[in-house]
This record gives C-alpha cells, structure tokens and sequence, in this order.
C-alpha cells in the first residue's frame, strides 16, 4: 500500500503516518516529491486493505493498494490451474481442461415431465451438465419460488436417468446440508455473491461450488467472494460471469466477455459463462456462447426448456432443446478453431 | 400489460396471443396500428409480470408493464403515510413524522469504551437511535468481521446508559431471533437486499425493519424487497438510500438523493438517508446530509467514532463526535426551513 | 407509442390526450383497464417520440414507445445486408459481406517511419486498412494532440506505398473537408458520437463512415447518430462497438460484445469492433478480437505501434507487429469456424 | 506517479523504467517490497499522466497517478474562489459569491410569446439570469432542432425587456462568433463536454462560460475539460452538474448532488446545478433544487415553460411560472438556512 500524503502536510503529520505503520507491523518507506511525499508499506498489507485505516489519519489524501486483496484466489498462489471434477464416477466433470462443459437445463424445475424432457434432449446434444432450479431468488414475492426439495428430488432422478451430474442453487447457509445431499455442484447466484454466511457455509461443503457474479460486482469482489469459499476450506471453486447491470437497455445485463480474459489472468480458477442471464434473449444466446468459447472460457451454462413460452421463469431467455443442439454445433466449431474439444 | 407483437406478426401469432391472455384469466384488449398490433392485458397481471411468459410466444415483440409491480408498498395502499416507531415506552422514536431522526453511532461495535463515548455524545448532539454493526459484511475474508453477540450486549448496555433504541444489522434468517431479542429495529443491508429468505425472516419479525438499497438496485427493486417484508407481515419497514454504484470514481458511491424524492412519490413508507456510506468520506458527510434532508428524507444514518484513524472499519467516512454536533446543528437548520423539526 | 394515464384520471383528462393525438394528425385508441385506461396513438410517431409531448398533459403517468425510433438505420429498411466500401480501385475492400476486415494502425500518427513500419507490418499480416489518427481528442490539453494535417499526409504516402485504404478521425464539421481530401473513411469517435453537426457534416461526404458508440451511448442512441448521418444523404456507414463506462475497473472500458448480435438484429449497416479501445489492454486485445467475430462483427480495428512503449498515445493497448500477425491468425481460425473469411 | 513493477520483475526491467523516467526529465526514487518493487517519478507528471508510457514497459504492472491532472483548475491554484461576472451594467450578475442565481427559461425558443411570457415570469420570480436554446442537440434527426439566429435574436429582445442576462448553448467552434455576439454566457451542453475544438474556441472567447457535466462524464474529467478552456485563456468558466448516466429508470438521469461538494474541495470555480435535466420530472424539480443548494451549490438552471404540455422539447421536465415561484421560495428558505442569500 502506498499513502499519498496531502500537498503541505506536516512532518508531523507525515511521522503519525510513519508510526502508524511501524504499530501495525509494518515497514515504513518514505519519498518525498515536488509537491507531495508519499510512504510506502512494506509487507504483506492485504490485510489491512479493506479497512481504510491510513485514510483517517490527518494529512492523508489517499491509499492507493498496490497487492490484490485476493490470496488463494490469485493466479501464482497454485502452479498450474484448477480443474474441478463435479460428480463421480463414470459420470464425473472436469470442468478447466482442455474440454468445454456445457451445463443445460431449465430456470426453474416445474415438473418432472419438464426435467425428463430437457435432460434426455440436453444429454443428446452434447451437454455434461444438467441445471435447474429448485429454490428460486425471485424480485417478486408474488412470482413462483420454486419447488423446494420436490424439485430437487425431481434432479436427482433425472441424473439417475441421463447421468448427467446436477448443478442447482442454494439461498441460505442452513440450506447447504439439504441441497449438498442432492447435488453434484452448488450455486451461488449472482444475488448472493455476497452473501458472506452462505460462502462460508458452501466453503465447508464437499460439493463444488459455482460462483456467479453478481450484478455489479467487480472482478476484484468476485475474486474475494471466491476467497471466502477458499478460505474456508472449500478449494473446488468455478467462478461464472452471468451480465453486469449498466445503462443499456436492449439486452437484460450487459455480458461483460472481457472479464473471462481478465479472471484467467488473475485467478487460477475454470471461469464459465451464462449467456442465457447474460443477454436476457433467446437470439442472443448462440452468438454469445460462441464469443465465450472464443475469448477462452472452459464451459457455458444454458437455460432450456421444452416449451419457453409455458415456462414459469425466463422463459424469453430459454432454448428450445432444437435449439440447445444448434448451438452446441456452434459452438464445438469454435472450441476447434481455439484448439479444445 | 401490454403486449407489442413484431411487424408483420400473423393471425396466428396474434390469436395465440390472445388465447394465452385468456388462459391465465385476464380479458384481451386489441388494437392493430399501422405497424404493429398490440394487445393489451386487462386484469391484475403483477403476479405474471415478472415471468416473461408472453415474450416467449412466438411473434411478440415486447411486454410493456403498465402497473408498478409492488402493491403493499405503493403510495395509494394506504390513507396517509407510515410513521415507523422504533423502541418501546418514553424512549420510543417515531419515523415518518414532521420530527428529522438521526441514528448515529459507528460502523463496527469494537469496545464497550467506544460504544459508551460514540452513544453518549450521539446523544448530547440530539441523534435519537444509536447505530452500530454486531455482524459486518466483508468484502475480504481478512477483515474484522464484528464481535457477534458480543456486540449486541454492549449496544443493550449503552441503550440502557443513554436510553436511545438500537438499529442494527442481521445477516441472516437464522440469526433473526438472537438479533431481534436485543435490537429495536433490525437494519439490512445493500449486500442482502435482495436476500429473499432474510427479507421474509425479517418480515415475520416484531421489530421493525431499516431496508437499505442494494448497490446496483433499482427503486422498483427496493420497493418490490420491502414488498416481500410487508406480505410476510411486518409493516414497519424504513426505506433507506445509502449510494449506488457507477463509473464515478471521486466518491465511494454515488448518493441518489432524487431516490428519496422518488420514493416519496411511489411509496407511503418513511425513506432516511446514509450520507455516509453513500459518499466514503467525511468531508462529504456534513453537506450530503444537509441536501437529504433538504429534498425530504425522513431521517439520516450516520457513522461516528470517537478516534476515526483506529476505526477497524469505515475510517474515513466516520466522523468524530464533534463534526457531528455541527453536522446537527446544520442540519437542524435544514429542516426548519422546510417546515420540519 | 401508448399513453398510459394515472389511476383515476378524470374523463376530461382522458379527453385532453385523445384530443392532443388528434392535433397531431395521428388516431387515438382507447382501452379501459381495471386500473388504468391507456391510449394507443396509431400512426408513425418517431418525430414525436423524443420530444415528450404527451408525458407533460395531466393526468398522463407515463408513454411508452413502441416503434424504434429509427427508421433508415432499421433491419427492415433495406433488403439484405448493407456492404460498404472503402477506398478506390483494385485497393476497395468491402465490409459487411463474407471477409473479415481488419484495421490496423497506431493511435496517434507521429513519424514518417512509424507510420510505414507499422502499414508493412499490417500488410504482411493481412490487414486491408491502415488506420490512424492526425487529430486527436485527448482528455488533458497538455497531452499530444496529432500532427494534424502534416499526420494526413504521412497516412496518405503510407497508402501510396502499401495500397492500404486509410481510416482517419475527424473532429470538427469545418475540418471533413480537409479529412476527406486525404482519407477514404472518415472516422467518428466516441466523444463524438451527438456531436449532431458533425454528423451532418460527415452525412455530406462522399466518403464512408465509421462511426465509434460512445462511452456510454445505448444502441438506440448509436443507431439515431447513424441516422443523422443516413439523412443526410450518406448510406454508407460502418458501426463500432468501442467498450462502454461502467464501474468495472480491471478494463478501461466494458467491451459489449451482445452490442454486436443486437445491432445485426435491429440494422442493416455493419458492425466492427474495437478489442484495443474496448479492453485498453494488450493482453486482453487477442481474446476479444476472437470474440468479436465469433459473435458475428464484420471487421475488427486494432492499435498497432512498433514500440508501444514509446507510443505518444495508448501505448499499453497498442500491439507490436508481431503480436499483431499472432492475433490475425487466430481471428482467422475464428472466422473460418463461423462460415467466413 | 507511482510505477508498480510486476512480481518478479527482473533488474532489467527496473532498470528500464528508471532510464525511461530520467529520459522523460523525472527523478526516479526506487522502493523495493517483500512482494514488488515500487518507482516513483518525482516532478510534475501532468503532462506524461494520460500518454500510458510506462505502462507499456516490460515489466510494469500498473501506474498510479498521485497528481490530479488538472491544474488552472484546481483548488490551491488560486487564492479564495473564482466569481465570475455575467453581463455587462447594472444587469450583471455574479456566480460563486454569496447569492445564489437562479438561470430560469425554456429548453429551446420557440416563438417571441413564449420567450417574453418566461423572461418576464422568471424576473417577477427573482431569477436572475435567462436561459434558453437557440441551438438544440437532439438526439433525433427528426426533431425541432431549434431556432438558430432567430432564436438568439428573441432572446436579446427579451434582454432588453427584462434586463436579465441571458445564457445560450452554442454547439460548434464556428458559431461561437455568432453565438458570443448575442449571448452574456455560453453554455456548454452534456454531450458537447468533450468536443475539445468547441472547448479551446470557448476558451478564446470573452464571455463567461457554463460547462456541463457529459452524461458519463467523472468529475476529474469535467475539470479536465474545464481546463481545456482555462488554458486557452478564458478563466469565467462556470461547472454545471446535470445528471449522470446509470442503470436507474426512475429518472431521466441521476443527479448526483455529491458532485457539488466534491468539486468545491477540488477546485475554486463555481458550480451550478440543473435539476432539470438532472431528473427529467417536473415534480422533482423543487426537491432536488432545494437540496442543491442545502449542499453548497451556487445557483441552479430551471427550466420553465409557459405550457409545458405545449414545448417543443423537454415539457414533461419544464416548470410553469407558478411553479417556478414556488420553487424559487422554498429554494430562498434552503439559501439562508446555509448563511446565504
């Protein structure tokens, strides 16, 4: 961290600073400019970062961090990259390999003839994964919230039946132990990213966990958010860009495809893309699974349903399954041309 | 709602429309324009806005909502406007009413010492609640996350020193008991606003409820979590705006103060405002606070603490017991002068 | 566009819009809801739309457009796909069918040899536009700001030596002109984008466009700066996707790669997409120019500079020649999977 | 500035920085951490700030920028504040001194009634300044685009009625001659923020002039402009906030009052603000206008309209006189709540 002291500020203003970070176990380094002095602090400093300690003290004008906040989450804390395994046995994922993982399903599971319908397509067509949602982060009490445990249930049976590991969201920290009972990969949704209970329940799960950003988190929060599951034991985690919230309004989010080159860069973690929440439009879905595969992430999460307009949520974002197997054609074209599989 | 089909959209796809419309119990209304056909949804349809199920049939352009989806929230729900009252018996505070309320007190309860100092002086200055974090949201894992309990017993004891009601945060749904059992009013804040389960545990809560706006929330948004308070029973619910987040880098977050105007307009619901939050620095509290209360908020949150430079969270944007007696006393002129007290 | 009126609007109210619609040459519909009663205005309302004429009548809640408010730049206005083309002779290159074009260049022309090393560079790498700027818009007055027509002459001797048609920005309505003289596109750029006279101006040439999204213009507003330069007589324009503002900071800008497949869906003008500008970092230039023509644009532009660490301007997005010919073989792998050249 | 080194930089690449910066005329000042190395550039950076030539070095991670760019601008660059005097004679009216000044007047001119109606309503209010386009940027190509010299012509006239000052936009660098010979201030629009010609022929004029904040603009890039014009020579630059560009669709804009204060700390020029524009609701208007100067603002830019339901552009955020003088009173009140006047 580097502490920009105010145009003028006192020695004694500068010493504070100084000894205050000797107090805190610091090393103090000090540069005076033209018109400014500034002192470096040396160590270790993540820890102290987020509190804006150095900001209060008289004569500061500003702290500049200069280490990311984030520590297991960082690129060179592990060699190589994490590859997450979801599922086990004959039917388990890696997901982070030379592979792209598709994981299709429906927004919300709504009976079992739906679940059935979309897992045996979704299978046939290539995807790894089978998605759906059980308890659904709704902004309307009044809309469907899902079916609870029954639609878990309803997953479970679908991978017996397809063998297609499931991935599917939990809400609350109390709920780990239900869904993680069912599930092959929790979801944190993008509403929850900060829900810091929930990251330190799913941080002491057995289960992978998908991260989704949340809606205006920056890549630096996700990487944090991710640190809480890390840091809590949990080292199976796959981070998922889904749309951030901006001024345009044509699409849903704005799908922020930059952020797959940046996280790669940052993090060794499998980053994979929604473009179902991330554009809000069945047209789109396609063309952004392709520019995802392209700018190199490791898999696609695509919501399904067999027939959208019946759907009781998204149902203006959600592939027919002709349509799932269109776009996997698609998009297997392009993990060619950028040499996966 | 209305329904705008594509140009050119065919018999079919306007009778499906339609059939659709009838199906869920409303009554169809059609209008064919020079370009377009549009069909309006007669009825109550909050409960299947939110659900995208016209967009997805096949020759719908778009949906336009007409009716404001929340209900219990809206400004013609009830005769008048809610006044909130928080605490019990001589020291009870009311909400809403032609009195400004000021909650003060800082961001993270560290000592009894500080709590003491933070709650006396808040008093002195005329604040009437006395705020302060048990349970802190972190963005990293590393950073002070609260005393827990702890916290909540040295809040009780300043109460009982200084007289003055305690709002304060609760993380989730399964510490609401522990919560409630020493606050008066139970705060949530901008990570959870959209934590359904919390907001619901918090709706069947006594006490009542200060809802801060998430980050990257829309009004609607914010009015449609209070909604999920309000169903789930509890009627006490404070809106508050405490900064959203956009490019602006000069402040932490940008302070929407025409969300209060807006609010007011929308809601019969008690709005305050977090100047403190809602700028990141101290300088900045003082004039935000005036131009609040100035535009109609019922009420401001501010951050004070004894010694701002050894804050374990929120430094900068505390201010010292000083600076609050003179950010009141600006402040009371304020609201003299838009007729308040 | 439809009127929605306030709950319990007066009939005389009701009457003020329908007869305000008759004024106005248009027919007013009438549909009477549980809650509201709205009225649909039949007839072509885009020059009506911006200028907010009903929403100031009483008892008026809201309007809501329904036609986009372009109409040259629309989808529909033109049968098939505009393909624009650049330079003269056996150098034109056509953008907007099959081929993939890139423009490569630096940001700033600022010598003779730069210029040249960079145009061969280009050539060799398959680029068929040499792109540059003579006039700069810069954020600080202090900064370099082009070498103005002395920089059009070195782009022009570049085009003599490699047959590679030039892309050149223009500020001012009074300097196209003197741009046209020289360039064979004339470049719009972001902070220029509702400069409306220069619109004009450019809308007057003989030369194509490229006119660059602004920082934080919607597509709408994109597609309504087009359509200042289309009636004003030039059908010849080019689209560019460029990176929007948003709180994100690990980028300069939000690359919006959805912009793409939108604008494919609402015009038939062609799309580019800037991966330099959108990212502000090299790294980050190679996976996005991917991306960029897995979602469908129809060119790329990219800064180029022999010795980025001397640029004069945008040298940290600026790509050396040889990162240049890495990138073009990739887009090119791309491209070939998408069914193009 | 502060050039951060990458992990594991090698002694070449911190070698080559430190001659980059001696070579640029700075001094280098290295500090050497436990996980990087830090070079500071010791002299005044300004100049190299926005060029990004570090960055692009081998080696480098990131620069920081300890110097605020702007320099005329700032703050300590004079002693006490700027007043700036509009209009000549009896009539002229200070900005930034103790007295707010009220600009009140349509958005554009439409006809000789409707300009001396609001000229002379405003007056009778106790505004003190007339605004009112002549020049319209409009986002359509389709819509009234204003007057032009026979809307200038009006406004003189109501000049010489009235006696108030009046205040026009002027939207390219060839018509500020015209533009200047009627008008007593120019105005600067949102979009025009960083037409940098437009800026530098402003800077040249000598009439005062009111720049507006661009839509997406940060505040240090506002200053930024505003030195455009200070280092062209003309040093009566009034700041206007208007309203940023977010994801919210409440209002038409976000008004982001914290600007104010911020740019009071930052800078010595005064600063205006447009309540107006800022939400684009005429029941907004008053609320935010009053907390406008409850926070420090020098005065405000009103629109008013004789019938709003009647305006060529922007009715729906017009006042009506009566409204105005409403507006005006309570505005009065906030005025001396905050000592002035």
């Amino acid at each position: 961290m580097i502490v920009v002291m105010k145009m003028g500020a006192s020695d004694a203003e500068i010493e504070g600073v100084v000894s205050r970070i000797r107090e805190l176990g610091f090393s103090p380094h000090l540069s005076r400019g033209e018109e400014r002095t500034i002192v470096g602090v040396v160590g270790d400093d993540r820890r102290v970062a987020e509190e804006g300690m150095f900001e209060a003290l008289p004569g500061v004008a500003e702290c500049v961090r200069i280490l990311k906040p984030f520590k297991l989450a960082a690129r060179d804390f592990v060699a190589g990259r994490t590859v997450v395994t979801v599922g086990v046995g004959s039917g388990a994922v890696k997901i982070g390999d030379k592979n792209i993982v598709v994981a299709a399903g429906p927004c919300a599971v709504e009976s079992w003839e739906q679940v059935e319908e979309v897992a045996v397509a979704a299978k046939a067509c290539g995807a790894r994964l089978l998605r759906g949602g059980a308890f659904k982060p709704r902004t309307s009490p009044y809309s469907f919230q899902g079916l609870g445990e029954e639609g878990l249930k309803l997953l479970a049976r679908a991978r017996e039946e397809t063998g297609l590991p499931i991935v599917t969201e939990v809400m609350t920290p109390e709920a780990v132990p239900l869904v993680e009972s069912y599930a092959d990969c929790l979801q944190i949704g993008a509403r929850n990213m900060q829900n810091f209970h929930l990251l330190q329940a799913c941080g002491k799960s057995s289960k992978p966990v998908l991260l989704k950003r949340g809606l205006s988190a920056t890549l630096e929060e996700l990487l944090m958010a991710a640190e809480y599951i890390l840091s809590s034991g949990n080292r199976n985690v796959i981070l998922c860009e889904r749309g951030m919230r901006t001024f345009e309004r044509a699409t849903r989010n704005t799908l922020d495809l930059s952020a797959v080159a940046v996280l790669k860069e940052w993090s060794h973690l499998p980053v994979m893309v929604d473009p179902s929440h991330g554009t809000g439009q069945r047209s789109l879905v396609a063309p952004m699974a392709r520019a995802a595969i392209a700018c190199g992430a490791d898999g696609l999460i695509i919501e399904v349903h067999p027939q959208p307009e019946r759907a009781l949520s998204d149902g203006p974002q959600s592939l027919t399954p002709a349509m799932l197997a269109e776009t996997m054609r698609e998009v297997g074209a392009i993990a060619r041309a950028v040499g996966r599989a």
